[in-house]
């Protein structure tokens, strides 16, 4: 028995402003590829199939495009469930024709204790669900932790659950101690979302979605397969793939299995005059880049210039900045300072020039004359 | 053989800030019970099956309830079109596995001459499409009205029709001398919209949508089904259901069958006094009202007044206004007065009053001092 894991394809994703639906539907095709050859019995996608909750129809077509591909033409049977950046109700729509060519789509908390057994195997559901909605679901108003809602709903799981099988459970929510990225948006705001491993040890595998780092968490029978691609900054250099799953007897193997993107987000550091001039290392020049560049105040418009070369820069920093800071150790020190002190030192460093005589004397004339009241 | 013909649903339609969708899910009820009875052998339902592209959650949800009913529980087949207020590809999304349940959705012209044969019967399908697809389409851009968009769809039809079998069109179009309503989108903006009803000649029989007037057009072999439910004011009064197609042999029978909704459109007009006192005959209460009311000028907020007893109150109309518009027939008979004489006859129309001396002075001033430059 066979099982792909996969998950957190966030079709629709916009970064910096830019759409990588291109490169979502090219390793999508990747993906495609490799189940060829993989031939699985079943493949789980953990939530976040979509970034948002309104996908725009090119995003609702490449979903639909793999799925048909994955589940019609390939007949593998497909398991999905809703993550916090689908909306429900959109993605729900057609379940119940699907179900019927074994695509089945759960993101309803009424069918957590309802498994799909596919091949003995029973794979348990819990979409993403708020703290209230689990309030809600088991009019408990004293679950106020995802702690407490998770272990809530395997409770109520534990109930149905055939210890005799080898059960699996689908979820979206964070591990404790999983390590996470910028691009996840957190679960809530202003309580701890994660939820301690020994929480699940009722069942045999779980396979996860929402972190988007592919080795998230060190366990032995917990995985996230981490996100289809990288998809922020601080994911540079991360590899993404698919789990491979093998369950033969109660042995259970699982593997990570990197794929190969069109570009990947690249962070390049350098002077300015280097990086206009090609003469930074660069990894792939259609890579979407983050410059983190020094010596460039004095150009008007740099991202301009740099996208002339390097089409895909998503982001520009102004690593001068960074250096001013290392300057003054503490407010203390620069409190030490003059305010004529200050400003001169502060245009030096983002301009890289001193102040003409004409600044000097319009400086003078602010800090001396109109601001402390003196003659002129 | 039984055909149902049904169409613009216009399901998440809002009508002056109202939702309709309650509405919506009551007639569809009666609907699917009307199906029950009928036992058709097939339902068409001729495009704008929600009220915009961008349909949200409920509208979504309760098409998805309404059609599982009828196409998995009842097991009827359906043909769907996408209308002019479809998002194609939203409409379309799942469609390869609806159509293993027999539930057909149409939205592209690739697919207009493969007609769905259902109990020997063609049907052929043409979706709403623009001027300008159609031109992209046939790569022919002497296409440019609605006219020779649609005779060039079905003279591509004609090559592959087969004229011994009964041919049944669908499409989301005006036939010439096609009744309107206010709720209808144009196709166009400055095009005429209309296509000659012996363009569709070839077809045994044409079952339209677009129009809400469900006798829009007289003809014998072309039909509007009419909008679900009463969209517009201007549609007071009209009956709304669905059409009853029985084929035997060459023989085809048509008839209109009323549904009852949960509310109606319903125009009222009389004197504002009477309407707050409740002294206005008014079928039903609940229905969706629009008072066109006289002697109300007085009152402030008049709308806040009429809500509080009639809740669905959704227009108001000052009909003073329009009865001023009777009392002078030509801008030559105003022209005869003086102008003080028109403001006064203005003020005392719209709020029933005459002007007090303080108002009366003021005018005079106006007039004879301020405006005449005469010397007070």
């Amino acid at each position: 028995m066979k099982v792909i894991h996969t998950g957190d394809w966030h079709l629709g994703k916009i970064l910096n402003g830019k759409s990588l639906l291109e490169d979502q539907a090219y390793i999508l095709d990747q993906f495609i590829n490799s189940m060829h050859n993989e031939q699985p019995d079943v493949i789980v996608i953990a939530g976040d199939l979509y970034d948002t909750s309104y996908p725009n129809k090119e995003a609702i077509q490449l979903l639909e495009k793999t799925i048909n591909k994955l589940n019609l033409e390939m007949h593998i049977p497909l398991i999905i469930i809703s993550g916090n950046h689908d909306g429900k109700e959109r993605l729900d729509y057609g379940s119940r024709w699907f179900e019927r060519s074994q695509f089945y789509i759960r993101t309803r908390l009424e069918d957590m204790n309802k498994p799909i057994s596919i091949n003995g195997i029973d794979f348990y559901t819990m979409p993403f669900a708020t703290i209230n909605e689990i309030q809600d679901y088991f009019s408990d108003d004293s679950i106020t932790t995802h702690q407490q809602a998770v272990s809530k709903c395997l409770k109520y799981i534990q109930q149905s659950i055939n210890n005799e099988n080898i059960n699996i459970l689908i979820g979206h929510l964070t591990v404790q101690g999983g390590i996470r990225s910028e691009s996840e948006r957190p679960l809530t705001i202003g309580t701890v979302e994660s939820v301690e491993e020994d929480t699940f040890n009722m069942f045999d595998k779980v396979m996860l979605g929402h972190l988007h780092h592919p080795f998230s968490i060190n366990s032995d029978f917990i995985n996230y397969s981490g996100s289809l691609l990288q998809y922020s900054f601080s994911e540079v250099n991360q590899a993404k793939g698919y789990r491979r799953v093998e369950i033969e007897e109660h042995q259970i193997k699982d593997q990570f299995i990197p794929l190969k993107p069109r570009r990947e987000l690249e962070v390049v550091e350098g002077d300015y005059e280097d990086a206009i001039h090609e003469r930074l290392a660069i990894k792939n020049k259609e890579n979407y880049l983050h410059f983190k560049l020094k010596h460039m105040s004095h150009v008007t418009d740099p991202m301009m210039h740099l996208k002339q070369i390097y089409k895909n820069t998503l982001a520009l920093t102004n690593q001068s900045f960074e250096f001013n800071t290392s300057i003054y150790q503490s407010d203390e020190e620069i409190q030490k300072f003059e305010d004529e002190t200050i400003i001169k030192k502060f245009y030096e460093e983002i301009t890289d020039e001193t102040l003409t005589s004409a600044q000097n004397d319009k400086l003078n004339y602010i800090l001396n004359d109109f601001l402390n009241g003196g003659d002129a």
